[in-house]
C-alpha cells in the first residue's frame, strides 16, 4: 500500500446556472481519489450509508481505487446540497446532512498503516490526527481542511499542521485561519506553525506554494467551460498527491510538477457536474493540458533584453 | 520622441492601515511615467493646477520625463482622497475633485505627434481617442480605463478598443465591461471587439494576457510589505510600455518579458505611499526582482516524469 486518501464520501445535490443534478457522487475523499487514480493505485478510507449505489463503488474499483477502506454503515450517506450563481467562486450551502459521517472510523487496517503517501482530505481534524498516529512509515503527508473546522477546532488544526508535510488550504480559509488578508503572510505563518510547505488554492487564480526555501506560483487554466466547481480543490489535491506517490520523488522541482498536475486535474473537474468529466478523461488529455500550462506560464527574456536596457 | 504617456496628474490624500499622507504625487499619468522612466526617456501629456509644486516637476524632469506636455492651468490640481482597509484590494473613495482635469488639452505638439509607443492611462476615452487621431506613425498603443468610463462612456470605449494594440484593465473592470464573471471569456470578448491583445491586471493575483494566439499568466510578487496600492496598475503599465519602447521589439516573447517588467514595477510601487518607493528604486533592484519572478514561476518536469507515469 503506497497511497492512502482519507476523506468524505457523499451524495451531492448541486445547482449551477448550467443545470441541477441530484444525489451525484461527491465528498472530499471521492473527488481526491478519482483524480489521484489517474496516476496510480490507491486506497480510500471513508464511510457511506445504505443508500450509496453499488454502481458507484464499482466505478471507483474500476478506476483502481481499493474500496475496502470504505465502511458501509446503517443510515444514509453524507449529503451536501448547494448552489452557485454565475460568479462560481462561492458556493451557497442549502443543506448539510452529516448522516453516517458522524460514525467515520479512522482505524486503519494493517495494510493501510503501511501507506507511504497520505492525503487527508477535508474531515474532522481529530480524525485526521488519528490517521496520522497509526502510520508506520509515512514519507509524505498532506492535509486539507475547511472554514467549519477553522472556526470550531482551531487547536486540533494547530496540532495537525505540525505533523504534516504540506498543508493545503483555499484562499479564504488561509486568510481566515492565519488571521490576515495578506496571502504571502498567511503562507509564512503556516510554515511557522510547523508545516514543511503550504499550498494555497486560489480557484480561477491558480495556486501558490510556500516552502522555507522558495515561492512558486502556478497559473490556473483559462477555463471558459466552468460548469460546476464542486470538488476542484479535492481534484487538485488528488493530482498533486497521486503524481508524487507514483513518481516517489519529493525534490522541490518534482513538487512543482505535482502542483501543475494538481492544477490540470482541477481544471478538468470543473468542466462538468460532480466527477462526470473525470469519468471520460484520458491520460492523453492530461498530458496535453500539462503542456499547455507550460506554454502559458513560460517566459524567458531575450538575450538582448539587458543589453537593450544597458543597465 | 519615442514614448508618449497621456494621463492624469494629481495630488492625492491617502489613508491606509500604515498611515496617512496628504497631497502626495498621484494620478494615472504620473504613476505610469515614473515607472516607465526607469527604462528610457518619455514625454508626459497631462495637466496640473497652480498648486502643483515645482519640486515635483523638477523630480519628474530629473527622472528623464519631458514635462513640456504638462499644461499648467489656473485653479487647483486634480485631487483624489481615498482609504484602504487591511484588505488592500479595494479603495474607498472619499472625494474626487476634478479641478483642472476638466480642461485637459489633448492637442499634441508636432514632436509628440511623432510618438511611436503610446500609453493612454486612465482618462476620458474621448480624450484618449483624440490623442490617437493625431499620431502620425504609432507602432504600439496601449490604453487603460476605469469603472467610471465603463458606466458613462461605453460606446467611446468600444471605439477606443478598435484603435489600440493592447487594452489594459483590472479584473473588476474587465468583468464589468464585458458583462461576465468569467475572466477568460472577458479576455476573449475584448479581442473580439478589436484589440490585438488584452492584459487583465489582478493585483495580488498577478496578470493574465490574452492574444489571438496565446494565453500568458504572470505571477504576482508574494508581497508582505503592502503599504499603499494606489498607482500599482499604472506602474504596471509604465513598466510594460517603458520596456517595450526601449527594446523596440514587439515579438510575443518580448511582450511577455514586458508584462513581467510591469509586474516587477507594480510590486515595488505598493511598498510605500504614492511613488515614494520609486524615488529610491534602482536598476539593480529591478533586475534582482525580475530574476525572482523567473524563479518562482518556472517549472520543468523531470525527464523521467512521463517515464514514471508510463502513459
Amino acid at each position: 500500500m503506497k497511497l492512502l486518501i482519507a476523506g468524505t464520501s457523499g451524495l451531492d445535490t448541486i445547482e449551477t446556472p448550467f443545470g441541477r443534478k441530484e444525489n451525484i457522487l461527491g465528498g472530499s475523499g471521492i473527488h481526491a481519489s478519482i483524480s489521484a487514480s489517474f496516476f496510480g493505485p490507491l486506497s480510500l478510507l471513508s464511510i457511506v450509508g445504505e443508500d450509496f449505489p453499488t454502481t458507484q463503488v464499482d466505478f471507483l474499483e474500476g478506476r483502481g481505487i481499493d474500496t475496502r477502506g470504505i465502511k458501509k454503515a446503517s443510515g444514509k450517506t453524507f449529503h451536501w446540497e448547494g448552489s452557485y450563481e454565475y460568479d462560481m467562486n462561492h458556493a451557497h450551502t442549502k443543506k448539510t446532512d452529516l448522516n453516517t459521517l458522524l460514525n467515520f472510523d479512522s482505524r486503519l487496517s494493517p495494510e493501510l498503516k503501511k501507506a507511504e503517501y497520505v492525503f487527508l482530505a477535508n474531515l474532522d481534524p481529530d480524525l485526521q490526527l488519528m490517521v496520522i498516529e497509526q502510520l508506520e512509515a509515512p514519507k509524505f503527508i498532506a492535509a486539507d481542511t475547511m472554514n467549519f473546522w477553522i472556526e470550531s477546532k482551531r487547536s486540533s488544526l494547530h496540532k495537525l499542521i505540525k505533523k504534516v508535510d504540506f498543508m493545503l488550504l483555499n484562499e479564504g480559509e488561509a486568510r481566515q485561519f492565519m488571521e490576515t488578508p495578506n496571502l504571502p503572510l498567511a503562507g509564512r505563518r503556516i510554515l511557522e506553525l510547523g508545516a514543511k510547505g503550504a499550498i494555497i488554492k486560489k480557484g480561477e487564480h491558480g495556486a501558490v506554494v510556500f516552502t522555507p526555501d522558495a515561492f512558486f506560483s502556478a497559473a490556473s487554466y483559462p477555463q471558459e467551460e466552468l460548469k460546476d466547481p464542486t470538488g476542484a480543490g479535492d481534484s487538485f489535491a488528488g493530482g498533486f498527491i497521486g503524481y508524487l506517490a507514483q513518481s516517489g520523488d519529493l525534490s522541490p522541482g518534482n513538487i512543482r510538477t505535482a502542483v501543475i498536475f494538481g492544477s490540470v486535474m482541477a481544471s478538468f473537474n470543473v468542466e462538468d457536474f460532480g466527477p462526470d468529466r473525470m469519468r471520460r478523461l484520458t491520460h492523453r488529455e492530461i498530458k496535453k493540458r500539462f503542456d499547455e500550462f507550460k506554454r502559458f506560464s513560460h517566459f524567458d527574456e531575450e538575450e538582448k533584453c539587458w543589453k537593450n536596457l544597458n543597465w
